[in-house]
């Protein structure tokens, strides 16, 4: 393991289980990334945020430029679409980044989460546009490949994915029915429903929504009454009512929004994903879209987590920072809250790249319960180590001073969306008493060797 | 114990305990509170939203004017200073509310935290200003008096502390070095220095800062070297860099600013609290205004989380959140987090009241162990039950949908504002240690005893 | 508040609370209490355990002299049968004692509890004796009252409560279902069970069980199927198993048994609990005794956690204990472990003196949901101090050395002794949802007032 | 990956990282082990404790015959001394086993801790006699290895590590002063000193303590003044005080004892680990004996704490145990508890992996970053999923009817043994800090950069 710049970055632990499934071509690529974030990414952070408008009339118009000139220098740097994990883009325009392997994704994305507002935008990496692109690219016509696939790949539009229901307890996805796209008189589907949390409905460059709906409401099967529509977010009858704050957060210019639609007409051959081989199978695609995409937020947390750690060492160890005669990084309860968060973030690291390492394995399906894990696992542990950072920093860390107030925010909604803590946590429950009966069985021939010896030797006492 | 409506607010257990400590004003007054927080108060709070601008420039501006009627309503009902604790305040005009005991306001302070921004204004009972009158009664001159402490009790202007120095570690207080009010060449003291955080800076109805600045820098005792100065944010010299944000909230019209105070001249007589024979007691001072405002922020921290359990109820049990066929509130780990938070907010209110009845018997200066304890123990309780409160919303509950976030953000800045649990903490701990001289007594003297009777008894082996 | 000696074991904001609720008479028995632990019962620890042989043989056979001597001086200060709560116990032989308030017993309890293990056996308050004579005091025939309850006050012989079924998931009360007491040829009960964690069963002082069994297994109401019955342990059918450990503690000579009753042979009148009108009678019984009983238990917790918090406190200021230059209590990290022991103690204790003080009031039923609170609360806090307290001794704090790992072990009994905490935690999350109906009506008055304000004045927007 | 019958033990996330790592002789060692486990070692748990003595008198005099019996088993299946790590046993009698990498022996080590107390044993894995053999063949000379070395490689003999002082703060090294081996009248070395807990002193196989002990008490080092002395504990001047108890139990028959060297005489040449060579070199070898000691400790724990949730899917599965209708893995707190435990352990495991492969990599050195936080997480979270188990298991979870209890009084030992957490947390915070100067460096460069995109931009305000 010669002295590769990640070690600056990623435990030395977690990297020597990894190194020898990285391709030469992933660790020159981490090299290429770990400049750029460190020379052009993070050194742009402020101008990004200077470049947003304050006034709630003008935030939502444009799109900081330095954003675009990120993507120029990424794209010359073939640091693009790193997240593409092969098959599907193949041949595709825009499409020839990629093909790592998730385990060395995995800890691009961790690097790429030190900022982790720029850095996924700027290596078109970010959701939901990585999401979607999948759902295209798996499951989109020809024609709808060729319009929105292309485009988003080459990083010239933005898309959204429009599931949660306003008023819906949503967690239950069975409970989204007020939404749908039924057959009109016109011949067409007819679009109606109230949608929110659309993230990136805000955006000026967003040009399509891809919106869960009820296509076939009679159906006996809960779970094929939905289909994934197309709706362009500039066509009538579609009214974004408002941007939502997170924690005071408008996330301007992408936001996350409340959406009307409102009778928005679509024909079933382009504006069903899939044409009409794609009606019924809104579960079905949905399902197959979270699986990675639950791993990339943690990757990402992992990353905001480990320079939430960085920003605490330095805070700690500023000598204008000393308090009752010591600098903060002498009192004990300050290291003991960095060894902490030291051996927190190094083993949900490793609970990640496991969790990758299956997918390359066994595909999503077969890394569910890891991702699970991760999933439930990771944002917690980031955001305990963010609030430590925030405190070491007195009101300076709940400020605009810090982006530490911001990732907290950013991250607690992490812990319910694609699916609350709670439901992973009782389904890696119910995973687990799976394997009862394969320990039930050993267990009992375990006993009865156990009783057979404990008679030969006269051990076996009468049951009472 | 008749059937008191308090009861609604506050455990029995709790209530049994400090009922018989309770005048019959106060049960009554407390019977009037319930009602006016019921019939107006919570009424109004979103009509307060509703009154402030969005637009940066307009929302510093002006007061919602439904503020201005609650308060109206609230003196009418004699619910005004009810925070008043007697002897400071006699004969004083405004000054004639209160009288209640440090306990029997506890309890009130509680019910009002359930509209936290709203109620505290509407009776006159809140931060900064209940400190800073406290100081004027305390320490003022009987001009400063006139001129600032009678029309903060009558509630017609507001106030700020000016303490907290930008680019400090002021939780050690003598680090805040950078503020001077020295004198100039006019013979007046002249105000330098750089704040923030200084709440309520941004109120148009704040006529007063009371500053802590050097005045005697060559003092051998750091403690002895400042003065408490009075400045009119109107002058000339003052600067509001801008408001600065708690998460992304930035709590107008009232406001956390950033104060430039660039030769602010001042006189002795008026401009220094308690006039020459101020000067060198700002440290005495500010000790003394923070013992009960610390307990008053906890008290009215245990409303808060109230309200969030409540809040958490009325979610659980919506017949339209059902998920996976069941109420929120049947899921086994739902009814878990809802026992955990009556726990804990319950034993957290018992700390509480126990710190107030000690300062009845003992002042503040008797009860800092209690009172400590309750500082770093009650916001970290209440964080926790709204943070679950958050979790049951799913994105609502981070949303302007729901007061959570809002909550959250402002009591995660309890656990450092006037000093971070870690400096209550450290101190609690060496407080403790001052027992061990009397346990090592009592433990010799045990020890003695034990010795003798085993002795006695044949069983005392000797010491290898 | 003059200086009472109870401030050196209770935080003075708890005493400041209760001490108006304590009659003179009590205040001079808590005193006398005091100096009974100080001078008698704490140098009598090391003989106690002295006098217990070690060998298996005869380890069961006797009870140490200096209990007996500790017993006779306890009754000749009044410092006899503490808990006795008035009532029922009137003008009988030995019940001449007790008559404090439950909120008067808790802290004398919590004083016990610094010698857990002598101190309610010296005073003839040690469970499962005291619910024991509350069960046949309240439901005994005057013969029962006679021949068990007037030695069972006088300290003359030991009972045990034989409940929990062997293999049998016992948290559920109705799942107990394998030990019966039905008539046999000869006319009489005969009693068949096999139970176990019979506490006391070991004991040679031990002349009565009181067991529950199945009298009317076809009763329609699964809680009317029991009685409570009497049988001698000397009795012919009954088999002493083996004494059961708690982690490696055999408890010797009181022990925790299992038991077989083999056909005990009873008669109705002086063998069930209250004669004929006992019958079907035992859940009722059973649940009366535990309200109280659980409380009693949380008390004495508390002041297990209070002692092992002292044994910090001594050991962290040891001289020769330093480490890296420092005494222990230096570490910043021991400071803090301190201070949040402090806190949990005095939050725990809080909660028991409110749930005390309600059953006064309301008695236990009353007070069911601030004893649960308290029975779930209180364990696991005192196991964290307890814990706390062990590793900063090293491998001498799980040793004999120290009464800490046996005060480990006893106290994480109590998180399923009498209901699990998992059971109370559900029972506590349900009774706080009944206060939703209350929470409904008023959010509506307070929405419907809230819309009223809003129409007024123009802000209240239609509903999408 | 096939379907390795590790998957039944091990996290498929884990061992897709590790299982390319494997050489396929170890991939066959760990199926025989798995194979040796269920079928010889875990049916012969409860034979061994049959097979010990109850009276204190004969319990330290034999070791269970079925030991003797697996150990034999295992030296046919190759499944003997697992641990050696290659070079420094080359060539040795009874050292041509092992030759594993650490990251192939930590999953063998976590298997074989499913039987925590057997299978060290059964296959020569176990402390101290694992580290004492590394100590014997880096450090020892060439006839210490042939009379200690050779029979501990073929487990024919016992051996000790005496370091810990009574009553003295050992968790600080230096602190050891009041053992000694010094010259006496007659030339040899005289043992003076008074040690405790000393593992495996009471076995009867025992000849051998490897003791720490002052030899230069005036070198000007305090790290240069010990060595390790070579004590037969049958020799005159050793006395064995007694076992001590962990938890109440005595681990007989090997113990931790207390041990007394009253004057055992011993030569440099034959009596100090290296000879002369080894005089000073005490605090040296200690330093290189923990590392890979502590983390067979860490692999072993997740052993255990993964049979404890094997136990608790069993428990919470059984028919018999339903309370209030349903099955325990029913209650929604019960999976939430199973699915933390799962990803706890799945976590920890990860650690203690990568810090495995840091040893093979970088030697222990360079690893005691990643064995420190192994360290100080593992037995922790070893506990918490223990206590888990206990707590559905009732009172049945604290007896000596499951292994529970006492798998976590061993574990509890963790947590101080070796360091206490508290000095391993304070060193990997200190370690961490290491990283300030690289991330100040890297802060400051992304800080010009940024300014200068700022100023370029017209964006970069003056500092006030």
């Amino acid at each position: 393991m010669a002295d590769h710049p990640v070690l600056k970055y990623v435990s030395a632990g977690a990297w020597s289980l990894v190194e020898p499934l990285f391709s030469p071509r992933a660790k020159d690529l981490l090299i290429k990334l770990i400049e750029f974030m460190e020379n052009d990414v993070l050194p742009s952070e402020k101008l990004f945020h200077a470049q947003i408008p304050n006034s709630p009339e003008t935030r939502w118009a444009s799109i900081p430029p330095v954003l675009e000139k990120l993507k120029v220098k990424a794209k010359e740097l073939g640091l693009w679409n790193l997240w593409l994990s092969g098959g599907d883009f193949q041949g595709m325009a825009g499409g020839e980044g990629g093909a790592l392997s998730n385990l060395e994704y995995a800890v691009m994305a961790e690097i790429m989460g030190h900022s982790a507002i720029l850095a996924p935008q700027a290596t078109n990496c970010s959701a939901p546009d990585t999401g979607n692109m999948e759902v295209l690219a798996r499951f989109g016509t020809p024609q709808q490949k060729e319009k929105y696939l292309v485009p988003l790949l080459k990083g010239e539009i933005r898309s959204s994915f429009s599931m949660t229901e306003y008023g819906v307890a949503s967690s239950d996805a069975t409970n989204l029915r007020n939404t749908t796209a039924l057959p009109s008189s016109s011949g067409k589907l007819s679009v109606k429903g109230h949608k929110w949390w659309i993230t990136g409905a805000g955006d000026p460059r967003n040009v399509i929504h891809i919106v869960l709906a009820v296509t076939d409401p009679k159906n006996p099967s809960p779970h094929k009454r939905h289909s994934l529509v197309l709706v362009d977010p500039r066509s009538k009858g579609v009214k974004i009512v408002r941007p939502l704050t997170v924690f005071g957060y408008d996330d301007a210019p992408e936001g996350h929004c409340e959406v009307v639609y409102d009778g928005v007409e679509i024909d079933v051959d382009s504006g069903v994903v899939g044409g009409k081989a794609g009606l019924g199978r809104g579960f079905e695609i949905v399902q197959a879209r979270l699986g990675p995409g639950r791993l990339h937020h943690c990757m990402r947390s992992i990353g905001i987590a480990s320079r939430a750690l960085d920003i605490i060492l330095l805070r700690v160890s500023d000598p204008n920072r000393k308090t009752f005669g010591k600098y903060l990084r002498e009192h004990g309860t300050v290291l003991a809250d960095i060894a902490h968060s030291r051996a927190e973030i190094d083993s949900a690291r490793l609970l990640v790249l496991a969790a990758a390492r299956r997918i390359d394995i066994g595909g999503a399906k077969g890394a569910m319960q890891d991702i699970g894990i991760a999933k439930f696992t990771v944002p917690s542990m980031a955001l305990k180590v963010i609030d430590r950072a925030m405190q070491v920093h007195g009101a300076e860390g709940v400020s605009e001073d810090t982006p530490l107030a911001y990732y907290y925010a950013s991250l607690r909604t992490l812990r319910y969306a694609d699916g609350p803590d709670e439901v992973h946590i009782q389904q890696i429950g119910k995973n687990e008493l799976k394997r009862v009966e394969g320990l039930r069985q050993r267990s009992e021939k375990v006993k009865k060797e156990s009783d057979r010896l404990l008679r030969k030797d006269g051990k076996l006492k009468a049951k009472l």
